[in-house]
This record gives C-alpha cells, structure tokens and sequence, in this order.
C-alpha cells in the first residue's frame, strides 16, 4: 500500500514536470534545476552568476527553502527576478510548486530559470521539476568522498560545479577522486572547478551557459 | 488518507525508539543520535572523540550511509566497535535499523553509542531513534544563516557542535549570529566550538560527554 501511494505522487509530480519541461521548451527558456548540501554556496554561485551575465541573458530564479526567504532577497540584490518557496518543512520542492511560482516571475522571457532546491544531497533527486539541466554542486569543505556516498544524486547530475575551490590549499580534497567518481556514476557529465567567492571559473561556467541559451 | 498512513508510520517508529530508549537507560548506555548536512565532519568527530576517551569510555558507533561502509571502517582504525547500515537510497535512518545493529556491537556493555544518521540536515531531524540526547553538528563553511533556515533540526537539538572553526579565518561566518540564532529556538541548547582537525575545544566536548557518562 505505501509502494502504490508512493508511486501515485511520483507520477502527479512527473505529470507536472513534462508540462513545466514543455512550458520551458515552447518559451526557449533553459531551466537547470540546482540540488546540493546545504551550505555549499547555491546561492552566492547565482548570484555573481546574474552579475557576469548583466545584458547577457534574462535570468529568473525560483528559490526553495524550508524557512527564510533570504535567498531571494539576494537574488533580487544581485539584478535578477526572484521568487521565494517556503516549504515549511519539506526537504524538496516539486513541479507542481514550480509551475505554481513561475506566475510571479515573468517566465516565458527569460533566457534562464534557475531552480534552487531545498538544501538537501538526498531527496531532491528523486523529483524532475521539468529542468533541461541537473546541476549538483559539491564545495570543497564537504569532502571527495561525496560522489560516493551520495550516487543516485550524482548519477543523475548533468552538470557538477565544485564550488569554494579558493579553500583548496587549506583542506584535504582530492579533485581527481571528485571527477573520476562523478564520471563513473555519470560518463555525459560536464565539471567545472569554481568559485564564486574569488570568481575563479567562473567565466568558463558563464561561457557555457550562453552555449546552452544559443542552443535552447 | 496520505496524512493517517503517515501518522502510522510515524507511530510504530517511536513505538521501537521507546524500546531502544528502555533498553539504553537499563544498560547505562549514553546514546546521542548525530544529525548534520553532508560533509560537516561528523566521522572526524567521532574518531577524534574515540581516541581521546581512550581507557575513560567505551563507545560503539552506529553508522547510517545511503551507500559505502567507509565510515564504519574509520571508526574501527579509531579503536572502537561499529557496524554500518546502507540505507540504499532511504534519506534518514529508523528506529529499527538502529535496534537491528545493536546486535552486531556489544551495546548493552558500552558506556556511549553514537548513531551517526545519514548526512541530511532535514528528514532524519522527524525520527526519534531512542537517543537520551540529540547532536547536531554545523561546520563553518555551512554558513551562519543554518538555523534560522532549518529551524526544526536545530529546535530538536540538546548540543550543537559548530565544527571546522579552524577555518574561520578564511570565511565569513558569525558564530554569536549562530548561537543566538540556535538559543532562540532551543534555550537549552548546548554549544561547542571545535575543530576535530586540530583538536581545538574537543577536550570541553570530551569531558561534557564523561560528566554525562557518570549520571546515566
């Protein structure tokens, strides 16, 4: 009974994200959907993001967090369209509230949505929000044992962005082990080494993103 | 009818928590079920922890990870008993798995059991597993905004150990914004600044779990 019940919501939430990766494709807006631990820096990354590409690309981003909406605040400061879900305890959004929060940004204009997920490296994997892109980000503090201990989150990623990377020289993080465990849990992954404290990789990043928009 | 299911699941969870609790306090057990975000340094803790109560305290260690049994591994080098559980996928651990390991350590012999749960700030905070006090652990490169935008985690916990101090030199982190923030939701809380690398400050957090030895 818990199987079927389960399976029941997982169909409602996939439903809703082929109409939200519809919505996406009809608009040529590119969505990424962006999943990690809490604390590894989702929101500083959009943020210089926004700044790199100012008259570049419209960016909006959807923001989900269990309390707080900081986030969007943030967002909003660094130049960008921001919508704040509260989840008021749930440990991932779904497409339904995605659908729901692209009527308060104006979504069909924009070159990029962002979806920033709950801070969680489990849960969130499990729910399509009708992103064209899985991005997962991993920051240097977490350990090189992440990959690992976390595949079906890393096997489903299109993209890793290893974040902090100016605390490198301080910790013991093996990259190579990162990428060698990435790409065998996910061969197509594309990594790119950042941080958005110091701005280190983020031009290759932001380069690649204006590929993605010239394709969408 | 999503709701009752729930309540039921929930209910026979603390139904076995409540057994564990008994079977802890009749064997003078000290049990503290340790919850944090991926990569905030619990296995580090634990080793450092074992070493230095060396001859002062026996201590088994319950290991919860979706998936490798490396952790288990690092806490045997360390000198104690341990036995992992792979959740395989499931984003926190139950009741019951921890009354299942308990057969594979000597836990009615043990002074303290540590269960380290899954890395997740979020699901594992909504499972009582028995435990006489409930570990938190936050690591500065987190960020100082972790309680107030996980408050049911941080409300839930006895003791916080803000780990990775050592870092605080290169980060901005404001630790009296996170104790404030952590006392708001819980008074009682009790706080730690460590550094399981250095050693800084584990020798309060050593002799606050040898006093809570004497009175269980």
């Amino acid at each position: 009974m818990k199987v079927s019940l389960n399976k029941k919501i997982l169909d409602k939430n996939e439903e809703c994200a082929l109409r939200n990766s519809a919505f996406f494709t009809e608009n040529n807006v590119l969505c990424l959907n962006m999943i990690s631990s809490p604390g590894s820096g989702k929101t500083t990354i959009l943020s210089e993001t926004i700044r790199q590409l100012t008259g570049k690309a419209k960016i909006g981003v959807i923001e989900g967090d269990i309390k707080t909406d900081t986030d969007a605040q943030k967002i909003r400061a660094a130049g960008a369209a921001a919508v704040q879900i509260e989840t008021k305890g749930a440990c991932h959004l779904s497409a339904e509230q995605v659908t729901g929060a692209m009527t308060s940004i104006p979504a069909a204009d924009l070159d990029i949505v962002f979806i920033e997920n709950v801070g969680n490296l489990v849960c969130p994997s499990s729910f399509d929000l009708g992103e064209k892109f899985r991005l997962v980000v991993l920051s240097v503090p977490e350990g090189d044992d992440k990959p690992a201990k976390y595949p079906g989150t890393f096997a489903k990623a299109d993209v890793l962005l290893v974040n902090k990377i100016d605390l490198h020289e301080h910790i013991n993080f093996d990259i190579e082990r990162v990428i060698k465990d990435a790409k065998t849990l996910k061969p197509a992954i594309t990594i790119f080494r950042i941080s958005a404290i110091t701005g280190e990789g983020m031009d290759n990043w932001c380069n690649w993103l204006l590929e993605q928009i010239k394709k969408s």
